[in-house]
């Protein structure tokens, strides 16, 4: 059984974040390590992973999810060791995905979680990125909504994000001429170089519109959108008829206290455009279609992804809000465990 | 042949509105009836359907069709006797849909003409309504994009005119509870007690957010949208998950010089909203389909429509006007030519 004379920690929300969220807008909590009741496992939390999604949480007003609360753990995918099982399906030592929260140790149901096969040959944080929630994003908005076609020009914001690095390979790998939008020349220089996107725009660049029309010379006819604000109203102005547009995201606005108006729909009826959100825990199957598909890319090098790793829980908050004002470089996670195979 | 030494009349772009067009941005220009050249049809004008869509067509800016020229005789759909042939498929005293133009006398490829059948009972003037252009639109967005569903409550705005009247009966005979948006109490009572919606909200309300949350106590799954504006803001706060919305117009706006920002579009990531613009005319197949699908409707009484008939082409800039303010109660119509059958 667990340790369960054995402490653990978790980072809980003190107060909501008015604008960037600060360090002090979260608390660490002590408690034990709790025994699993029927039917639940314990993990140690070896990866977290940060996302964008987790800054509207924090708001009052329930999304798509459930608003965390004052005083609540925060939640967050993870990758852990199984330390105590009261489910036959999972056994100490099983390393799994699924287990939830800021925290150093995690209860949960065991039928929310993945086991995960060490002898795939994948590192265990990628996992939480290229194989998990982002990379099947990236897939469900591509695959599902923007559906490029072989000479199409497709953007994808935040390109070198852990979500938008495998939308635009997966366009290219389907024929498209991939072009980046990220923030900075670094970034650029990896989306074309390293990741082999046809054209990249920094965002930053001062005459955003004309510069994507230059890598852009036949219109936009699919857009994976990550980010929102000018970069969508740059992109929108150049869409063609019929253009797809894949809404996963707008994160420069995540931290707002009131989002801005936005564009004026005019063009969604003369160009005949479709703009559709989605959230992939609405499609769990593709969640476990993309891991069969995307884990031999993965072990052959094929698909590229990069990782922005911090180390100790403590650091959580610092990561989230540093995701969220595009500091990151890759897909970024907290180290919170150590894996000791 | 045609009498060729009988005159036709035209109505042209003398310049391009600023806000609402006048008569007077409008000339009546008298040329000779034309003889037909090899595959073209000379008709005679009956009828001239007036729509929203023709103000963008004054625009200066090309759109999904090319701007209307100044000195270039306005477009517009037409249901005209045939009575000259230069086409073996058509003969004198023909009735055919599809010749184009503010004019008295057109002259068309045949290619482009369908032939109306008298026999099956339905009025000339519908063909340009609910068996025309309006018709197949309210068909395509419907069942395209919408999809109703038993049990779900589907908005539609512009509910009494000639598409939002047939856009809210299919999602009626789909099983779903349909709600109309219109201006004033007549149109309301017509759009409730008429058309079998029901409820409908009046856009000129003090509070049509309020009103229109009483009359979808379950949230809004799916938007027929004609209208735009502050009609478009109060229903998209209302929409739930998964929405569907198709963009069909924007009419609120077409009179405007420079469009209005538009709403934030976050609502769209975090509620998985589906937007889609679409154009009947990237869809004749469509077309055809409804066409034989409510003929029969329309014979039965099981299909209610409206129209509102102005006499005279000299008449069709103000039914233009009439029509973009709202003023208009059903389908607009010029009667431009009487029928003597």
């Amino acid at each position: 059984m667990s340790g369960s004379n054995q402490l653990r920690q978790s980072v809980a929300l003190k107060r909501r974040p008015d604008g960037e969220p600060r360090p002090d807008d979260f608390e660490i909590r002590e408690d034990l390590i709790p025994e699993p009741a029927a039917g639940e496992v314990v993990t140690r939390t070896l990866w977290l992973s940060i996302d964008p999604y987790m800054r509207g949480r924090l708001r009052e007003e329930q999304t798509y999810a459930a608003a965390i609360q004052i005083g609540e753990v925060m939640t967050g995918e993870t990758v852990g060791e199984v330390i105590a099982s009261a489910d036959p399906r999972f056994a100490v030592g099983d390393v799994v995905s699924g287990a939830r929260g800021w925290q150093t140790h995690s209860v949960s149901r065991g039928d929310n979680l993945l086991k995960i096969d060490r002898a795939a040959g994948a590192p265990l944080s990628a996992y939480l990125g290229v194989l998990g929630m982002p990379g099947a994003t990236a897939y469900a908005g591509v695959t599902e909504i923007i559906k490029p076609q072989k000479g199409q020009t497709i953007v994808i914001s935040a390109a070198s994000g852990a979500v938008g690095s495998i939308a635009g390979q997966l366009a290219k790998r389907a024929g498209a001429r991939v072009v980046g939008i990220a923030g900075g020349s670094e970034k650029c220089l990896w989306v074309q170089d390293g990741l082999g996107f046809d054209d990249c725009v920094d965002h930053r660049s001062l005459d955003l519109a004309r510069e994507l029309k230059q890598a852009c010379p036949n219109g936009i006819d699919g857009y994976f959108e990550n980010v929102g604000g000018a970069v969508q109203a740059a992109v929108f102005d150049q869409l063609n008829r019929h253009a797809r547009v894949a809404m996963c995201g707008m994160v420069s606005q995540y931290n707002e206290a009131v989002f801005p108006p936005g564009p004026n729909l005019g063009f969604v009826v003369g160009k005949a455009v479709l703009i559709q959100g989605f959230i992939v825990s609405d499609r769990p199957a593709r969640f476990t279609e993309w891991r069969a598909l995307a884990a031999p890319w993965v072990a052959d090098g094929s698909l590229i992804y990069r990782e922005d790793i911090i180390e100790g829980l403590d650091q959580a908050p610092d990561a989230l809000a540093g995701i969220l004002g595009g500091r990151n470089f890759g897909k970024m996670l907290v180290r919170v465990g150590h894996d000791q195979a």
